[in-house]
């Protein structure tokens, strides 16, 4: 019997913020975990676009012009160029898609710049 | 002010089962919704994996030598080239991400094969 991946039990294995988890790789893509709370860092990701699935909370998207409120059970892709800025008032677990090898903190580097490839 | 993509109201706009609907393309790739029951026809993607992510219900995925339950909260890669098939006894709701242009029966064609690129 093959086991699924859990996601209540993945996030209960870390409590970092801003520091994404792969549970899960298809092709050259990477399904990862991340807790977020407060502001993270003006950036762009210029090879990708980048999907937000909200699992738990509320996340905000800022972009230079507009923003968008992410609920639990809703998902945001963000477009690839596109200058963005999350933000939670309270943590937020989120499910990220993206390829492999994208540096959360995409053209900007700061101390919230995470390692990658660090699986949970 | 942007709007997220709110899966449950997505849900809500069709009813057929076996027929997965785009609700967003990230690069090359889509994340559809699917209401599944019942047995589906065995098969196989030749040239990539398939991500399932059960929103509501369980999914039991059967392979030619095993078998995995998914339930809701919880995700499923099946590998490229691996024959398998999809089964609910009471429906169920999924996630699926996979290219565009992938067949939902793959390799097999019968009249579960679903029209491609259908967004709601």
């Amino acid at each position: 019997m093959l086991n699924a991946i859990n996601l209540t039990d993945k996030l209960a294995l870390f409590d970092e913020q801003w520091a994404p988890k792969v549970i899960a790789e298809m092709n050259d893509y990477q399904f990862k975990l991340a807790k977020l709370q407060g502001d993270f860092v003006w950036h762009r990701h210029h090879d990708t676009d980048e999907v937000f699935i909200v699992l738990d909370g509320e996340l905000r998207i800022d972009f230079r012009d507009s923003s968008v409120y992410i609920s639990s059970g809703e998902m945001y892709v963000v477009s690839k160029g596109v200058e963005h800025k999350p933000f939670a008032d309270t943590e937020v677990k989120v499910l990220i898609v993206e390829p492999r090898g994208v540096v959360n903190t995409g053209d900007a580097t700061n101390d919230q710049t995470a390692q990658n490839d660090v699986w949970v």
